[in-house]
């Protein structure tokens, strides 16, 4: 007979639980090989379980594995900070107080900056709120390219270049990464216009697809690792780009190496057999939302939910596909959800309106500026008037996904106000309504005439004008779910800068907006300020600018022509843009942007890459030096003005002689150079092999051809400062 | 001039941002030692956001200081499991998917198993399923003393004794925190009845208060240190508990060392200034609970808001007041929301099942067994017939605050049909309507009428009748805002059973409940099964327990008396119980239980520490071996029957002459010894100084008197096995 001795005191309990706790299980072991932990993971989970992580469970979260303590996906808008908090199955708001954040400069604002630092600190930035808020997703950055100036959704992108936007997304990538937040790269591919977003089936040249529409996300994949990415509306070759297997296993997975999970955009996927074996991950935002009442479809209807746990459970896919999806939204939970190195983040921080006004700052475009009436001096004005409801217009509201929650916003109307008190006076002008997401909130005819003889009014009386106006986030303006139906700018806005600036010639615009615009009053005012959307700082960011605080020293992303029709994808008619409704023909081609103008010699109101600065920049003579194939091209430039200034020193490359058509030139570096008065710095370039590259539709590859190639050093894509030629030897 | 070599490929961008992030301030690396984060972080906050942390944002959370980056805290009842997910500010569920848990066993099922071990295995499941669910705070657990058998919220108490429920409870918080949830035990102080809890001022001795009503709360600030505690809506010495200077500041802060957050009960603080000098820290659910409309009362009109920012403003309170609260709040992130080292947790494991099957299972306690009628030997009865609603009800709806929403629960009428089959048939028996919180669902009498014929007509071909039933989480049952009625069973089940037993004699009842209840009909059965709420795993705890697959091991927390005036409560009239609406007696003093029962000899139907076993066991003569002032108790404990079993070994302490009125005996150890059927095993069981002593009113401190001591060790507190003396000496 066994005698034990017990004590009562002594708790064994503590340590029963800490034995427990210790032993954990592989997947849970944070240290333990990623993909170890996959594998042992998923050997855990049953096929329900299995099916239940790759679908939607609410709108903006896929679900977890409770039971194995598998965190979930928390996801949101994105891409300009992070979305107000939702019920979990409306899209009506869920009414918390503490879901107020920054609104960090739009996506083209960043572009236009051309500082690859900006965009690693509005990463670090805007993902630290993601982190703040619990979310472990946010959707973007959107690497889509500007094909038309009318798309509604061009703000949230990075113009017009595919090398620019590929420079700047990569540290956005990676900052916001480092937080244990992924992001998820929209809307891939060739989502370049709203309308009929559902269901225009894009037809585009191989060598577009490649040269134009894809390298951005290539970029992202290869060099920012970038964790997910979302499938775009729109079809190719057929498919939509949700469930398409040649764009999301074939190029994608396949030859990119991709290891993340793809989202599908919110009720892009169409069809359960081509999302199962297509290459979408996470279905999300299928049928749920209203259109079908909850009772009659549910999360379990989604495409990837029962109809395929069908398909599995029948052998008719095999389980190696789920699993591999498994894996994929386990590798993206390990990187986000589940990684003890998440940041914290923060919300509303004095860093990140800094990283905003920073942002915003370098992103503003000075576009005109006679007689230097920029930077103002104030002392030469007695009164100032500020026209425009863009100067008061909250740029948050409105604009789709996008739309944001904000802490406090500075308009321009205030930050002018503070800055020039008493002399400050301020009519609307125009009015464009209530930003509503799909319709437009029609102004009546005779408040549009009663605003303008207003402002008209007041303008006889003011030794300043600064209108404010522009686009807006209403629908048919920059708005997702519908593109702009005029190259024009709306709500009278042009007689009324016309009918100022002919009572009052110092007239100063500024304007607000994601895409280019007509300009039929040009020639009649003195200067012209293009702000993007600039987000809570907009009107400190803007103010710095008018008032010579800050030097400005963006460059436009987007080439800003002179007519609509100027743009190639007018010149084939409908089926050019916007489609017949089922597809849209990209015949201009490679032929997007600068590579049209330029080549072309179309004139433009202010081409890509240009923007002005208050002061001056000299360029040396560029000088080349090759290493094999590799080159470097170096080029001194001196700051020959009166002010500290930064300047934007862009390298373009045409191939002398070719098999092919091929652009004059094409961007494939650039430096952005700070420099003050008198100051000179050697700025280097570099080229590779790759540079030299275009996409051959018959080997389906990259190829470069010798021969003769020259280098040119330019401050604008029509501003050609100096060009270097050499050789290319295979 | 100078000259700088840029390269534009080189992104320096990443560099630039780990370098910010390494640069961590001192509040938010989790290296430091806490006290300075603590005086860091307080000296970068404002006093409107350190205003903004000592009181809700919302139903559940109270605010973070988002632009520093430290996380808000988000709470939930409490203390089963966690609750559904509410919508941000109203009671109404925000009906999330993602919220379905397990429901763990009451409180007073937990002190019931008299086994701390599975207290923290309690306390770390449900903790997990907070983690998991992102919560920092659970609230709970509770120890308040079960004063009168009507209490509403009994259930979630651990019953009479104060020995009992803090031996209990110090595993309980200890595993939960080690997780990084802070427990918030509550409801602190007096808060034993729900009639008039917003209103009555309890009037206890200062010795009762000291002797019954604090140590469990004592031992778990002391030996648990838990992080946050719940201050009650009564009042004590005319100030309510959440705003009680002498019992918040006095004897929790002061006197024991707390240095966690007083959380308020929901509506609990009723004044700025008492809250602000009376150590309130985080207030909690004042009235913007519909009582006024949002736009009449918001969270800025919070006790500790507006109101108390004004006080601060003015001077009236010094800062000091205030920071100590935020530095109390501040240690409670830093320890939960804060903590990297806190746990993911999980949610409907099969762990956290099988920890609420084995609680629940040690939990049930056997209190009559006639001619070995249990277990049941099945192949004795051709038909066994389940009666009463409590086989089906579900017994995690209802009760209040502590209700939940559970993704699966097996109720014994399911577990029985499981295992018995084709045998079982069921006849509901009675009715009790649905589980609202604030009002009885009244059934018709024709409906019980025709329910019991039903259960009489089918009893009459039974072999065997299991009656299940009891109280439930009715409004006036077991429920939050509502005592009992009546010490009766309500729904006519008194006649029932009654009935039931004259038809068949193989009767054995079950009973669910927070409480002891009259048993008129305890003579005519066989066997008699209490059960408590035993939570998701319910029928499978119980049919466990009747089949014989485990052997019965609970033992009561609670005395259960024969007629309701036995209880001393009842002693004093109205003014005892349930008072005047204003004020409460506690005239019993410290009779509280089975110190009333016990030293005046009244007899009980079941006595505290009671509880039968399939088994048998026989005790040794205890002897006992005195160091100093410590003492240890030792008792040989044999099975001596035929089957494994655990016995609860109890061990009181008499003082044989004192200068005072003291209980005959009070319980100051115990241990549980699982034996094999002929396995003897030695208990050792200490006393300490401490354990001999008193409160005397005069010095206001414990005290012990020497001389002779007398120790029992008890099967129950009605079973004495053997007794020992000894001596003490200063």
């Amino acid at each position: 007979m066994k005698k034990t001795i017990l004590s009562a005191i002594i708790l064994a309990a503590s340590t029963t639980i800490t034995d427990a706790q210790t032993k954990k299980p592989l997947y849970l072991d944070s240290r333990a090989p990623i993909e170890e932990r996959i594998k042992d993971a998923l050997g855990r989970m049953t096929t329900h379980e299995k099916i239940q992580v790759i679908h939607a469970q609410s709108k903006f979260t896929s679900a977890g594995i409770p039971r194995l303590g598998i965190r979930q996906l928390n996801m949101d808008d994105g891409p300009h900070g992070v979305r107000e908090e939702l019920e979990w199955n409306t899209w009506k708001p869920a009414a918390w107080t503490n879901d107020s954040v920054v609104a960090f400069p739009s996506l083209t604002c960043l572009a236009a900056t051309w500082n690859p630092d900006l965009s690693a600190l509005y990463g670090n930035a805007v993902s630290e709120e993601f982190a703040f808020r619990n979310k472990d997703i946010m959707l973007g950055p959107g690497v889509n390219i500007a094909r038309t100036p009318l798309n509604g959704r061009a703000f949230e992108y990075m113009g017009e270049d595919p090398y620019l936007a590929g420079r700047m997304v990569v540290p956005y990538i990676r900052s916001a990464q480092q937080n244990g937040v992924a992001c998820c790269l929209k809307h891939f591919a060739l989502n370049n216009q709203e309308i009929d977003r559902f269901a225009v089936d894009v037809k585009v040249s191989e060598r577009a697809l490649r040269e134009i529409y894809l390298p951005a996300f290539e970029r992202a994949v290869k060099e920012a690792n970038v964790w997910t990415i979302m499938g775009s509306y729109n079809l190719w070759q057929g498919v939509h780009c949700c469930q398409n297997d040649s764009l999301l296993n074939g190029i994608l997975k396949r030859e990119w190496g991709f290891d993340g999970a793809v989202v599908s955009d919110w009720s892009g996927v169409t069809d359960t057999w081509q999302a199962a074996t297509g290459g979408m991950d996470i279905e999300m935002g299928s049928y749920t939302d209203g259109k079908l009442k909850e009772s009659e479809y549910t999360y379990d209807d989604y495409y990837l939910a029962r109809p395929f746990e069908r398909l599995i459970n029948e052998g008719k896919i095999p389980m190696s596909v789920l699993d591999d999806k498994v894996a994929r939204v386990l590798r993206t939970m390990f990187r986000t959800s589940m990684n003890p190195d998440k940041a914290i983040g923060n919300q509303c921080s004095e860093a990140h309106y800094d990283a905003c006004r920073r942002i915003a700052e370098e992103g503003i475009v000075l576009l005109r500026n006679q007689k230097d009436i920029l930077p103002i001096d104030a002392s030469r004005y007695g009164r100032i008037l500020v026209v425009g409801e863009n100067a008061t217009r909250s740029l948050t509201e409105g604009g789709g996904s996008s739309e944001l929650k904000t802490l406090r916003d500075i308009s321009p109307l205030e930050a002018l106000r503070s800055l020039y008190g008493e002399k400050i006076d301020y009519a609307k002008g125009y009015d464009s309504g209530r930003p509503l997401y799909d319709h437009v909130d029609k102004v009546k005819p005779e408040t549009l005439a009663r605003l303008k003889a207003e402002a008209l009014e007041k303008a006889s009386t003011a030794d300043l004008i600064i209108f404010v106006g522009g686009l807006n986030k209403n629908h048919k303006q920059d708005c997702e779910n519908g593109d702009r139906e005029s190259y024009d700018l709306s709500f009278g806005q042009n007689e009324l800068i016309a009918e100022l600036a002919a009572i009052q010639k110092n007239t100063i615009v500024v304007t607000f907006g994601g895409n280019p615009y007509a300009m039929p009053w040009l020639d009649r005012i003195q200067a012209l300020v293009h702000c993007w959307y600039l987000g809570s700082e907009s009107g400190t960011a803007l103010t710095d600018v008018l008032s010579g605080k800050i030097c400005p020293s963006g460059k436009l992303p987007v080439t800003f022509a002179r007519n609509q029709n100027d743009y190639p994808c007018f010149h084939y008619g409908k089926d050019g843009y916007p489609g017949n409704g089922k597809e849209v023909r990209y015949d201009e081609g490679i032929y997007v942007g600068y590579r049209h103008f330029d080549t072309r010699g179309v004139k433009t109101l202010f081409p890509f890459g240009f923007g002005l600065s208050y002061t001056t920049f000299k360029y040396g003579k560029p000088t080349i030096t090759a290493d094999g194939n590799t080159w470097q091209v170096t080029v001194d430039v001196t700051n020959t003005g009166s002010r500290e200034g930064k300047e934007i020193v862009q390298l373009y490359i045409g191939d002398e002689k070719s098999s092919i058509d091929r652009p004059k030139k094409e961007l494939k570096s650039f430096a952005k150079v700070s420099l003050r008065p008198g100051e000179t710095k050697t700025v280097t370039m570099r080229i590779t092999e790759q540079d030299l590259k275009f996409w051959d539709e018959t080997s389906h590859d990259w190829k470069a051809e010798p021969g003769k190639f020259k280098a040119y050093v330019c401050a604008s894509a029509e501003d050609v400062r100096g060009t270097v030629g050499f050789s290319y030897q295979q």
